[in-house]
């Protein structure tokens, strides 16, 4: 049982499933759970903590995985991908930033390059970063975004995008995906696969402590908001245009809405929550989890989470996982 | 060639989709086009002016079709819903509001209730209220909202809620489709139909003045935002849970983040902007789409834009139309 796309077909994986490579929860064990799985998993390079990354990259051992950053974050450190691209990663992903200068180089290193964009003018500089993926992320997502498009409008309209100026660049949706109807519907969309956070960072592999899977359990989908303050207490030097979505709680409730007397306090607060987020303490610090958190109601290991997934979504698309394809076929020149 | 659901057996539908109740834009005449394209054309009673409304409804003349209401402000001339349900409506939608008193009206008139909810507390309200369909309204919609959940997320979260609850209650999705492949989208996630807004605004049968349906057709999805200036221009009493998603122009720009002073100019500012709206100046009042704008590059009858989504939609269901009754099986305990 499968569901075969053009991403399925590119990068060699049974699943057209790419984690996504989130900050601290998506180490190597989940990078590598997600790619023996038959997905591809992502590393969460983020902030871009040299040793961290390495380690990480070892703990994922043989099993061939990828890794993603903050594009301003590796701007500050471009020497780790250098380190990154001696290792072959499976692909390289760039995101919240300009991709040209350091997609170069991970084009010139022959590594496959995964572009995540949030609107039509960050498409446009993906393609001429010479992307091989798109990822287009809708405001439901998890942690980090612009916050600004939905992904059932963004897809497609990225999807007639890239068949009129770029075709064989592929399509992943990402943002609210937490099951197979959200796959099957990606899949609708336009879109060759999809990203997946906030439902692999309930997973066993993740590294999550256990007090913020459990506030996440609890949560329904209208408990996020989008929140500035943990990137102000952390010293995070965040460009206006991102926020960050998390669950709303006592730590949120406090500071959002008072960013200057929150720059003001210094890093005290930081601090703490830094050690609250460690230990996994729910008010004190994030639960930096989507809006698709209201679909999530267990924590199971990776590989049973994409077996459900793609269980689901192969009956929803009916048996013979022709959808996608068809999809290929009508996908421009939608109206007009 | 049709898509067959819950929603279209039980209003004996040829295609499961309905109109979206558009204060001014869906008078008689685009409703009763969605109606005999096979769908279900909603006039747009919003603000409830008891004229319009009864004039809209004539427009329509022997066609079947819904009338919908703005509840809060159905709240303020309750005897128009007599008016109304003399007619003997097709259906009564009632948005933004507690439905409950008003839709026991509606259904002690034997009429189907239609509430188009945002969020699982707003659902448990509709269901309370006897409703028959439940819509589930995401940000990305174009005019009022509560603009916290995207509709991908919405929608499967509030299947769940039904399946659970309330079974034969049937879910519509709103908020993004525009295309075959929101609607496919949408009935993947969970929906029995889909409520179609902007795209049917622009069509012949709308009442859209020409200068705002141009200003449509240039814009990308990216070119929203969600403005309240227009509501406290006009005086109109929206509670804060809500905004407008509108194009970004000179009157958003202009005066968004300046309420107060806006508050303070009193009516002029609204009467110009009355005025800019019935002339269709696009930059003097405000063009009401949704992010979908990106995916609408025409305006043509409603029966062609209708045609034309359930054959590709048809397509990318695959030709045997299984895959919603399919979606019934398996859109229960999906995680857990």
């Amino acid at each position: 049982m499968g569901i075969s796309t053009r991403l399925t077909g590119a990068f060699g994986l049974e699943h057209p499933i790419l984690s996504a490579p989130m900050a601290v929860a998506a180490g190597g064990w989940l990078a590598a759970a997600v790619s023996s799985a038959g997905g591809l998993g992502l590393v969460g390079g983020a902030y871009v903590d040299r040793d961290w990354i390495a380690a990480e990259l070892d703990e994922a051992g043989d099993t061939p995985v990828g890794c993603g950053f903050i594009t301003w974050a590796l701007e500050r450190s471009p020497d780790v991908l250098d380190l990154v691209l001696e290792r072959r990663p499976r692909a390289v992903m760039l995101s919240f930033g300009d991709p040209r200068p350091l997609g170069a180089r991970v084009r010139d290193a022959g590594v496959p390059l995964i572009c995540q964009v949030n609107s039509r003018p960050d498409a446009l500089l993906a393609l001429e970063a010479g992307a091989d993926v798109v990822v287009a992320q809708g405001a439901e997502a998890g942690g980090h975004g612009a916050h600004h498009r939905s992904t059932l409008t963004l897809v497609p309209e990225l999807a007639d995008l890239l068949a009129d100026r770029s075709p064989d660049t592929l399509l992943c949706a990402a943002g609210g995906i937490a099951d197979g109807r959200g796959l099957a519907a990606a899949l609708m969309l336009g879109a060759d696969g999809v990203l997946i956070g906030s439902r692999l960072w309930a997973t066993t592999e993740a590294k999550v402590p256990t007090g913020l899977h459990d506030a996440a359990l609890a949560a329904d989908g209208d408990a996020t908001t989008l929140s500035r303050a943990l990137d102000i207490a952390r010293g995070l030097p965040w460009p206006d245009r991102f926020s960050c979505r998390v669950l709303r709680n006592r730590f949120s409730e406090t500071w959002d809405g008072r960013e200057a007397e929150l720059r003001d306090a210094g890093h005290t607060v930081g601090e703490d929550w830094k050690r609250a987020f460690v230990a996994g303490d729910p008010d004190a610090s994030n639960t930096i989890v989507g809006e698709a958190v209201g679909l999530i109601h267990g924590v199971q290991p990776a590989a049973d989470v994409i077996e459900r997934i793609v269980a689901e979504a192969t009956t929803l698309l009916g048996a013979h996982g022709t959808a996608a394809s068809a999809l290929r076929e009508t996908d421009r020149g939608v109206d007009g």
